[in-house]
């Protein structure tokens, strides 16, 4: 058996098979196979060595012992095989008497004959896999450490790895696939809207500066102007998924300077309760998919952070704000007639204190036609009917002290004929975050931003 | 009949379906139906008014006339109507005799009832539809206009609503979807890597700066470190849509400041043509799916923008390098040996002039393990095997003269166990315009960044 420390100089035509580690099941006992994993863990003890080799949320016990296939040296050399480095290995499954509880392949283990590293990994990891993966208090009797989220996050290439990781990764994947695939059977279109902005069309505050050769831009805060556009632009109903940039000084558990939202916008015909019917029911699809395909993501995720499954009703619930406030007022909440909410539910005709592009209420001026949508508590969309009349957008602007000159192109946007619209936008970190039950934004970000992180 | 110019004040149970213009066939004849469509144009004769409205690529003649349901008021009414306002009709579906040729529903007019604006136009608009979507050179000796680019971008909310702009970004968002589903079912996960950097990671020059908080940040030129960094996370093969960005002071019709990149990466077992394998695949997938899905689009672009159809083959055509010189030198090109190529073809081993994350070619250390690919002549992916041992990527990092201070993190990422693997990008922007056969790259972004435009 010859060991390499770098890539062996390999043929294109080298037509080895690889087998994956969830493949390795008794069904396979006594064939050779090939197979290229990390190395979990190794434990020499005497004339052998054990290994667990995994591959992301796998794994599966190995073995080199000194006999007919091993030398002496390769047990040694399998033995210093530095955790986390892979390996390719040539072996035998063999199916085991007892069960093997601490791998995902419990009914058998690989009886190696040949050993290869094929990216070695440096002795001394930043943190520890088995550490990263557990539950807050497990294990601190025996000394067992968790790893805290800093340094989690500056090695997430490792902390990445871990089965909680992956789950959370994956399932991520899955939302916004589930997302587009819900609109896209709706018939919306999706888009591209610029991130590099000429004005700061929201407000003004909270924007992120950008050198744009010899002037000044920004970054979009929203798709919110483009989205519109779009709809004023006869594509009827859109959806866009991309990055959106806050530069608020907010360290919070929720808050991030850059994240994923996923925004819908759409013309409507009769009234703005049409849009919602659509968000409600793409996030129903979203928590139905979810539910459906993702089961050992959700599984895996429980183990280190237990939470109550994720609990929808289809229809959404819906309840108009004045009921919300009278519900939670009856439960003993004190609040005042134009307090922000915080519940399970969609609320509509919130208090118009929202931004100037909101359509008012036509029968109570001082409510608005726009509504909140609520996951565990926390707030995870805001959406509305927009003004589609340049006119009343220009009186909305005025009243709400914004320098029309500076959203001049937006309100042009609306004078050549616009159809009645609304839409909103949520944040896939959060939604993950609220779906899963975690209690961190950053966990369901790969490499999350905030005032005061912005590596790796 | 009455008439409003600003939304009826409804019910949410107003129940009244609205039919879809490119539903008006014969079948519907004689039916009283509700529409709601832009007034495309609009012509009054003596006691009548021709109408021809519009959704998005379909029209239909519609005709207001004095009689028993409508009055000379109403006809006026009509007739002062302004282009592109949004109305909703009543009206009775009529075959014609003669097929009206200049709209996509030829077999049917509508004779209006009841008529309402919805949304008003403003009497002068800034460019004419008829104009935007003209051939260039049609129609100059009647003096007819052809609108030019920087005009129609200025408006572009009016531009958008062409028949050529509907089908252009129709197609687009099928060249996602495509991308992302045929990379799904290759098992790929999709991933969301951040835009905001600490580091001008890739060398440092043409990156956008940010002001970030205290502190400065950049933009990201591609997604190229957290791509690598997820495969170095074991999520094995990924992929990414959104949007770089790239200082680059370039006015031609093929750069853009801000564009979508839709990125690859993905480990391998034993040879990078592994990986161009996935993605020559990836792109003959999109093609067939645009062919087949797309036939409409590609037609409506075709004749304000003919063109010959896209060719490719399956699979793809595959030149090395040099065999790539020897072919362009015997057509009579003369070339040096590492000049660029500008051909049809995807080439590999093409000379070590590449990014210092470019393995070399172990062979020939003056070639590398990258390919471009190349779309009607012009290179639409560049890609490579990329070096994956912290080491080599530390000498080839000093070869290229970096400063390692600044790309630390980067080559950190690959110290504990990091898989051979390569990837590639592709610029949405430029796939569309050559699949379309399009000559600017402004014409298949919707809201183009160039050094001189950030707006609309």
């Amino acid at each position: 058996s010859i060991s390499f420390t770098r890539p062996p100089s390999v043929s294109y035509l080298l037509d080895r098979a690889l087998v994956r580690v969830q493949d390795l099941i008794p069904e396979k006992a006594d064939q050779l196979i090939w197979l290229r994993a990390r190395v979990h863990t190794s434990r020499a003890k005497g004339k052998q060595c054990f290994l667990v080799l995994r591959q992301q949320q796998f794994n599966v016990q190995a073995l080199v012992a000194v006999g007919d296939h091993a030398s002496k040296q390769m047990v040694k050399f399998a033995a210093n095989i530095t955790k986390e480095s892979i390996v390719d290995v040539e072996a035998f499954v063999k199916k085991v008497e007892q069960k093997i509880e601490s791998c995902s392949q419990q009914d058998v283990e690989l009886h190696i004959e040949r050993i290869f590293v094929i990216s070695q990994a440096e002795p001394r990891l930043p943190l520890q896999l088995e550490d990263a993966v557990r539950p807050d208090g497990e294990g601190e009797e025996e000394g067992r450490a968790t790893v805290n989220q800093d340094t989690k996050l500056d090695n997430r290439v490792i902390d990445l790895r871990t089965t909680t990781s992956q789950a959370i990764f994956r399932l991520q994947s899955g939302v916004c696939q589930l997302f587009r695939d819900t609109l896209t059977k709706k018939g919306f279109v999706e888009i591209q809207t610029p991130k590099i902005i000429s004005a700061a069309s929201e407000g003004g505050a909270n924007v992120f500066t950008v050198s744009y050769f010899k002037t000044s831009a920004y970054l979009a805060q929203s798709p919110q102007l483009y989205k519109q556009m779009c709809i004023c632009a006869d594509f009827d109903k859109v959806f866009c998924v991309g990055p959106v940039f806050r530069a608020e000084d907010s360290n919070t558990h929720r808050h991030l300077t850059e994240f994923v939202g996923l925004d819908i916008e759409m013309a409507f015909n009769y009234h703005y309760h049409e849009v919602i019917d659509s968000i409600t029911d793409t996030m129903v699809q979203i928590f139905k998919g979810l539910r459906d395909n993702f089961q050992t993501e959700i599984q895996t995720v429980n183990k280190q952070f237990p939470s109550e499954p994720f609990k929808f009703l289809e229809p959404t619930l819906r309840l108009e704000y004045t009921e919300a406030v009278a519900m939670l007022r009856e439960a003993g909440v004190e609040m005042g007639d134009e307090d922000d909410l915080r519940s399970e539910y969609i609320t509509c005709h919130i208090p118009l204190i929202l931004p100037f592009y909101t359509m008012p209420d036509p029968n109570i001026p001082k409510y608005s036609n726009s509504y909140d949508m609520f996951m565990r508590g926390e707030e995870i969309l805001s959406g509305a009917q927009r003004v589609h009349d340049a006119q009343l957008l220009t009186e909305r602007a005025i009243h709400h002290q914004i320098d029309l000159e500076k959203i001049k192109a937006y309100i042009d946007s609306f004078r050549y004929g616009a159809p009645p619209h609304g839409g909103g936008g949520i944040g896939l970190e959060r939604v993950c975050m609220l779906y899963l039950g975690l209690h961190n934004v950053r966990q369901t970000s790969m490499f999350p931003r905030d005032p005061k992180r912005l590596t790796p």
